[in-house]
C-alpha cells in the first residue's frame, strides 16, 4: 500500500534520518493496530517466525532490546521467552517502504517454536507429489 | 494463534505429509482472504519483503514458480515483474506452525523493492540517537 509519508522517503540518500518517534508513528498499523514482524537470526539469516506488535510492544521491544509481541490468541503484550527462557534479543529492526512490515533482526535463545524446532517453518508445500511435508521433528 | 489442525500436525515427524490441498484450504486466511507471505532470497537469506496472498496467488505461484501476490493498493492479482521485469522464481514455500504465515524463498531477478532498492527493509530504528535511518539509496 503506498503511502504519502513513506512515498517521501523513497527518495531520502543513504544516512539520511528523520526522527525515530514520527517515523513509528505513522507505521500502518491496521484495525486491530497491529503491525506484522518478520523475526530472522542475525546469524543464520534463518528466519525464525512471523509474529504481531502493537505500537506498545513495538516501544517497548526498542527501549529494552528484548522481543515484545502482542499475542493474538492471548490478548495481550507479550515478551517472548517469558515463559519458555526462549528469549530473543534485538539486534537490528527495519522497516519496509510501505511502512506496513517490520524485519527484526534478532539472537535467539533456544528454540524459536513454541514446539521446540529451531524456527516455525517446518511446513513445506511440495508441488510435485502434491504433498505438504513436514521438514523437522520435535527435538 | 492456535489451531486445531496445526496443533494435529505439531507432533508429525520429519518426513511425514499431507495431502497439500487439504493444508491449503486449512491456512489461516485473514477477513480479507490473505495471508502474510515473507519473500527471502535463496542464497544470500537477505529478506526481501513482506507481501500478501489470497488462496488464488498462492496456488498460481505454486503452479507457475512466479511469485503471484494480492496486491492490496490496486485489488488484483498480481504476478510481481509483470510491470518490472523483475521476476521472483520460486524455490520453496512454507507454511508456520499455526498455518497463519507463508514464508517462500526465491531466486531475484533484479531489485525486489519498487524503489529498485535490493529489498524493502531500507528504514532502520536507531534506538541510540532516536532517528529512523535511511540505509540505502535508489541506485
Amino acid at each position: 500500500m503506498k503511502r504519502p509519508f513513506f512515498q517521501n522517503l523513497e527518495t531520502l540518500n543513504c544516512n539520511e534520518s528523520l526522527p525515530l518517534d514520527e517515523v513509528i508513528k505513522q507505521l500502518a498499523f491496521n484495525e486491530q493496530g497491529l503491525i506484522p514482524v518478520i523475526t530472522q537470526d542475525a546469524e543464520s539469516k534463518e528466519v525464525l517466525m512471523l509474529a504481531w506488535m502493537n505500537q506498545t510492544a513495538l516501544q517497548q521491544t526498542l527501549d529494552t532490546g528484548c522481543m515484545t509481541y502482542w499475542s493474538r490468541s492471548r490478548n495481550e503484550i507479550w515478551v517472548k521467552g517469558v515463559t519458555s527462557g526462549n528469549y530473543q534479543t534485538l539486534k537490528s529492526m527495519c522497516f519496509d517502504c510501505d511502512g506496513d512490515a517490520v524485519l527484526c533482526l534478532v539472537t535467539q535463545q533456544g528454540a524459536a517454536c513454541h514446539t521446540e524446532r529451531k524456527n516455525c517453518f517446518y511446513i513445506e508445500a511440495q508441488k510435485l507429489n502434491n504433498r505438504a511435508v513436514v521438514t523437522s521433528s520435535i527435538p
